[in-house]
């Protein structure tokens, strides 16, 4: 079977070094060896051994009938979005690591391969190394899913386990996790939850069957964080993770991405540095969590080969996925119920004729009161909030 | 589609009430919705919903046309394995919660499912409702498994994780697990790990693609875990843990079912109370863990319905599961190489002519010592021993 991949920066490579490693377990598998037979990439690779693979013009790709699959690990939705349709519509199948390509089109894409009787597979594109879309798709078939719950940005996970354990404040960490890798030059889409948001919207178009749009879902980033808010969360025997969740509420879902203080008893708690974890609650199932890399060249790309070795058992046909294009309508995020961890500079009257009475939790800092609301909706919340002088909340998980 | 219902005791009973409460979402799911057609059961059920179900001789199910899939949960190996095997040569597929069938008989069904162009699942048989099973043989198919071990008795965990909380000792903690229904009256299958035992032996078998009879599989259980053993394991930063393991060595496995001393950094560790997990290392996904409930009647019920919807989308069709019935030659236990932690009542100057100089662990009781060995094989261990008094001992994870 020959493949094609397009892309060959840190995913892609790890696809071709997954494909050359493991070559005889994966021909074991799939019942014949899987061969690279194009790289699509710009860029020069004289004197290496893959310069004989490259291709500048994705159509070389596409007009080879030899070629049965395509890895899509490019990133972005332009060009990818081209090249994946016109790589369908030729008949081959296609694995993807790209969650922005798959968040904003990713219904799209399963039609097109559907009506095309090829597969459009993505399962690196939440939580990298751990299976987790095949086994929602697949395995947990028995159960309505009342919520799903991620952590599903390495970078933000490893940044918060620093400051969790040694006190350390944002930037100073930011910087220790650009020094050493975990984090971009640009670390926006990762500690402002756009990766995070995407990764959630996928999960939940899945559970749902239906488009949901990740402009749709109310996302905040880590940047409020502080060695402060660390030092609370420790009194409170809690753990700050950054959250991408959607529970069911009624015929539909309500999605957030959010830093939340969570209970040590909570599974997802003790997900420390640049690891993963997704947490799933079934109605019958009750609490499940995959966990592993979710980030990381070789993990990722052994999920990508994953999917590879799946369409290679399914070469004749589409492996259907049930991710309709009509837009779900999410439920009102302003009416979850949930507690509030608040740090307010106002005075304790103004606090308290506000919220009631409160127990305060040691001041970490001088000059503000801190303490956790009964349970209210986001919009009351809210209502309240600006009635007094926040400097910062955090949900309670 | 039609489906019946071999043993309705506590996993029978749930299997026919996710059926019935998620009859909507499976139908969605499958297309057509899944009716119980027959229970096979030999007590009464007068007057319950289920009277007019109620079969007592299997030969009746077997003989029916319109019967797709039986699920099996009646549990031990006859006469489960008889019925199962009538059921697959009448073209019927089969879904089944019963280890001790899947250890003993796995290879034989699976060789008859195929022949008889129908399906043999066994999901629920390991880690109760959490798929691990399926994404093992289907996801995580880019990678040579390295190691898989799992905390896969429930009875066991909560137990450790009782003992370790309260200081309470093994027979009282037993007690209380019985009391609670956690523990069976008859509880030796759990806790000599026998239990775990058959699960680890179907786990290897499936990566290994071949045959581990789990009679091959040096088995200790955690009765020799004492409140004193917990008090050392505080010390050492640690938790103990019943884990089931399988190890790759060079073209084959050694397994081992044994109390472990597992640091605070192993994933593992944290699995507390009645929770599973099943820890996986792959060559190129690194580290990854499934978590969840790993028995209860909902939870094994759902995978069990999971294996059904599965079944259900395939109904025309044998699902592959390579597992030959030729018995894999397991590597020698004896030649593992680990660290013991050790308690003996020998003099120190005995210890150190044995074991050379060893750092002293506070004594957490009179008259004895105890200390972490360094790294040596199972045999020199156990030679060495041989030659002091031993109260007891515990590897480290």
């Amino acid at each position: 079977m020959k493949a094609a991949i397009m892309g060959f920066g840190t995913i892609g490579s790890g696809v071709y070094e997954v494909l050359k490693v493991n070559r005889r377990v994966i021909e074991r598998r799939v019942g014949s060896p899987i061969d690279v037979k194009y790289i699509l990439d710009l860029r020069e690779f004289e004197d290496q051994e893959i310069a004989p693979l490259i291709v500048r013009d994705y159509k070389e790709i596409a007009a080879d009938p030899e070629v049965d699959m395509v890895v899509e690990t490019m990133g972005g939705v332009e060009p990818a979005f081209t090249f994946v349709k016109t790589m369908l519509e030729a008949g081959k199948h296609v694995a993807t690591s790209n969650k922005a390509l798959v968040a904003d089109k990713g219904a799209e894409l399963i039609r097109i391969a559907r009506e095309h009787s090829v597969s459009f597979l993505f399962e690196a594109s939440v939580g990298g190394g751990i299976p987790v879309i095949r086994p929602l798709l697949e395995c947990l078939t028995a159960d309505v899913i009342e919520e799903i719950t991620g952590i599903v940005n390495g970078t933000t996970n490893y940044m918060m386990t620093e400051m969790s354990a040694n006190g350390t404040d944002f930037d100073e960490v930011l910087k220790e996790a650009q020094d050493k890798g975990f984090a971009e030059q640009d670390p926006t889409a990762d500690i402002e939850g756009y990766d995070a948001c995407r990764k959630i919207a996928i999960l939940t178009s899945l559970i749902a069957g239906r488009q949901v749009d990740y402009q749709d879902i109310p996302t905040e980033g880590i940047r409020g964080i502080s060695a402060t808010d660390m030092k609370y969360a420790k009194i409170l025997k809690r753990s700050i993770k950054l959250l991408a969740t959607s529970r069911k509420v009624g015929d539909t879902y309500v999605a957030r991405v959010a830093p939340y203080l969570l209970p040590a008893s909570h599974p997802l708690s003790k997900v420390d540095g640049v690891f993963n974890a997704i947490f799933v609650h079934g109605n019958m199932l009750g609490d499940g969590m995959f966990y592993g890399s979710g980030a990381g060249k070789l993990p990722t790309a052994s999920a990508v080969v994953g999917d590879l070795v799946e369409i290679a058992r399914n070469l004749d046909k589409n492996l259907p996925i049930d991710w309709e294009p009509e837009a779900l309508a999410l439920g009102d995020p302003q009416e979850t119920v949930e507690r509030f961890f608040v740090r307010s500079s106002s005075a304790m009257s103004l606090i308290e004729d506000t919220f009631g009475p409160v127990n305060l939790i040691e001041a970490q800092k001088d000059g503000e009161h801190a303490f956790v609301t009964e349970p209210m909706s986001e919009k009351e919340f809210a209502a309240k909030t600006a009635a007094i002088d926040l400097i910062s909340m955090i949900r309670m998980g």
